[in-house]
């Protein structure tokens, strides 16, 4: 498997990493310490201190530095041990990795590629969790399989009509039809209407209306999910473009695949809909629990693929109509990382 | 490890199986779908969709067909594609393998070899839990251990003296004294008397009788042992030969070993004793506790054995008199596994 | 990873294995199974036995013997095959290794490597739990990593400051500065005087005093380590020299690290306070509760640092001052580890 690594991977939730906070993570199979200093400065480095190799992660802020618990190593926020217990001077160049991190939409973001190529602005223009209007509602769960198959998920949400078949009991109309879906410079989109259906899709729910679904996907592994309501015929009406008024109703959801390993992944996703009253700060929660438990099902089926590609590494997927957006992202992948090997460290686009 | 692959192979109790139901199974380091459909057909499918590779074992059957509820696609009972949501070609040749399978003695059972020669009459002839007369007990127990290792231990009931002292409380005799041992086209046959002894060879029990004990073991790993106690004296006016009559006291066992992995199995056993009233239906709940007890310490030792095997793979195994039983039974798998290779699919006999 | 097989290693608490008691323990990969007689008498065998392969470790000290209980082999001290149930004849040779064992300071100890060098005086002469005027806790952790991070560990006690800030709450003289180091024909042995400082180093404890510490480290993974507290000035007076006076207060711990596989080690520990009234039998609890903690912040520690490694295995550690105790003792390890190649036999020393 072979991910972009000039690509802005989601670490942490922002807010799990307060002021001195040191967190341990793992992306693309590199172990990272993420912390937070005291004046609330971001860094990340490689987890494992230079003297022997105890993870930085199990150590302690101290002002703007990093010390190792161990046997007492300080680092500063560009890597370089500064301090060394018990002896005097530093030999030159010893020092751990810094990765670029940076902190937009409630998320810690680290950049796996090339320094020189850490653009901020090449993280991924998603609808965040700081949003105002909106209830929001965030969940985490640790995948025991590898991010290319959630994204594989993510990107053919023909699913949907069976996976989810009980939990967010949508219709068949998302495997029976195809959603138009248009190539980005770094992700692909796809979008759709739901002509005289129950809200958001959901089977048997009335009135019946349309639904206007969008969702943008991003190197490597971030997305953005929108469903919005408006009055039965509004599809037709529009030609089925993409509308621009304000819909009935709405909501969001942002969601971000990180490879923790080749067979591991971390999956990041929160939900966000329209405030109901100004007072409303959470998500509804039986709401809440369906949407846990889609998530879960999710889970069962592409941790059972993965050990059925581990039993079987020979065998070969077929391609459907339904696949095009994931065929059209790994496309894209296939390029960016061929990018990657021949100019290395690119301009931001 | 080889095993015989044109044989019948346990997979699930039958019972456990009802109209509709779908299980996941894995035989030979094969991950198998068996289902029945709402008429009560048998099915074993590749638990591995093609589109995919999702497990078909999370899926559903509808009528005479399953459906993988991943994305939908829809399977016949020959393993063939008949519908793919959203799209209205299915080409050629989309297809997952199928795999032999019967229902007989209680127990759905799969062929593993050539489909050709899957004939029913290979069906190992065991008393099954369909026997009238009798009140029946079941149990089952995966193993971290290779089902050759299970095998060894049933061929040898040597190990009765020692390995179950406690539990099954049974006499030396098992040890010091050999059976008579035959083969047979497609197993071994293990019998003797043990005189003078308790009921069942039950170390104390009296009064003291001659029980006959016989074993007959298939391919691969199918066995059905039968206790028969007679009166004093019964096994020396026989000569030592198989009784005809009536026993006053008797029990059979019917088990299988099926290997799931080089190593693991998933071990099956039913125990059968006269109904001692018109009305008992379980098995008496005492004497079932003692034989899980027995099939505990068979684990714990067979499991550890299997790591001692892992930790000094070079180790050999000492023949000794007591494996005569064992032996014949690896030379038959040896013949037979070598008959696959040159006649790939032999006539069933 | 290396070790020195021409050493004694500890297997067990000898309290543990009573008149009959049979156990099953691993040292340097290799499955052992210790016993001991009826008449008391220490047994080492490989774990395996040679019928098929069944962990002997699972078998009944009979007398003066060992039966295996899988199909009854009886083993007599040496290792040979005494018995085989339902067979007249033991051929020649049948039987498994014998490992010198002995019993010393509490523990019973295992000689790895040739039996003819097995001597007991090799033993390392560590006070154990059979010292008079003393109470005793003792405790056992089983390590995810291999013994030679926990050697490196307890070889370099400047991690103390650190680590078990929290805990030991001891002064940072322990990285700060370093100990006296000397080498010993089979180890290694470090000293060093804290000055006006709380008793046993612990900050903030009134009133300061002089603690004299010393430790010893032998091959391979034996050490004791002493504290004893003088009053104010006694550190100076003797211008940093050992005390050969009583000290006002004393502990001493003795503790080993046995090698069960490359990556696994079991680690032994017992510490020792003088009584403090002549009927105190126990440890301190709120002590022992301290010790507990310490030791739980070294095993998340190098079990993390290990994982590390295997993530990382080309990462290099960096030597620095305070690694001169472990870099004598790895550089001794060598030294006897190619003594064992080119002179397997050698005499004890």
């Amino acid at each position: 498997v072979t991910y972009v690594r000039n690509a802005w991977y989601v670490a942490a939730w922002a807010s799990d990493i307060g002021k001195g906070s040191v967190l341990g993570v793992q992306i693309l199979n590199e172990r990272l310490v993420v912390w937070r200093s005291i004046t609330g400065e971001l860094t990340t480095l490689t987890d494992r201190c230079i003297h022997r190799l105890a993870p930085l992660s199990l150590g302690r802020c101290e002002g703007e530095k990093l010390r190792c618990m161990y046997h007492g190593f300080l680092y500063d926020r560009t890597g370089r041990v500064v301090e060394i217990p018990g002896q005097d001077r530093i030999p030159d160049g010893l020092r751990v990795s810094v990765y670029p991190s940076t902190e937009r939409h409630g998320w810690v973001w680290v950049w796996m590629g090339d320094p020189a190529a850490a653009h901020t602005h090449l993280v991924p223009p998603v609808p965040g969790m700081d949003r105002s209007g909106y209830v929001f509602g965030r969940g985490q769960l640790d995948y025991n399989a590898g991010a290319r198959l959630i994204n594989d998920n993510l990107l053919d949400l023909s699913h949907t009509s069976f996976l989810h078949a009980k939990s967010f009991r949508m219709s068949e109309t998302w495997a029976r039809e195809h959603p138009k879906v248009t190539s980005r410079e770094r992700g692909v989109v796809s979008e759709r209407w739901f002509r005289n259906e129950g809200a958001l899709g959901v089977i048997g729910s009335e009135p019946k209306v349309d639904t206007y679904f969008c969702f943008e996907f991003f190197v490597h592994g971030v997305l953005t999910q929108s469903f919005k309501t408006y009055a039965l015929g509004t599809a037709d009406a529009l030609n089925g473009e993409r509308p621009d008024d304000d819909p009935t109703q709405e909501y969001f959801t942002t969601q971000a695949v990180t490879p923790l390993t080749d067979k591991t992944a971390r999956y990041f996703y929160m939900f966000a809909t329209r405030q109901r009253r100004d007072d409303q700060t959470e998500y509804d929660s039986a709401e809440w629990a369906t949407i846990e438990t889609g998530f879960s099902e999710d889970k069962v089926m592409i941790e059972a693929q993965q050990r059925n590609i581990d039993l079987a590494p020979d065998a070969r997927c077929v391609a459907t109509a339904g696949d095009k957006c994931a065929i059209l992202f790994t496309r894209l992948v296939k390029t960016l990382v061929r990018q990657e090997s021949t100019d290395p460290t690119p301009e931001g686009t």
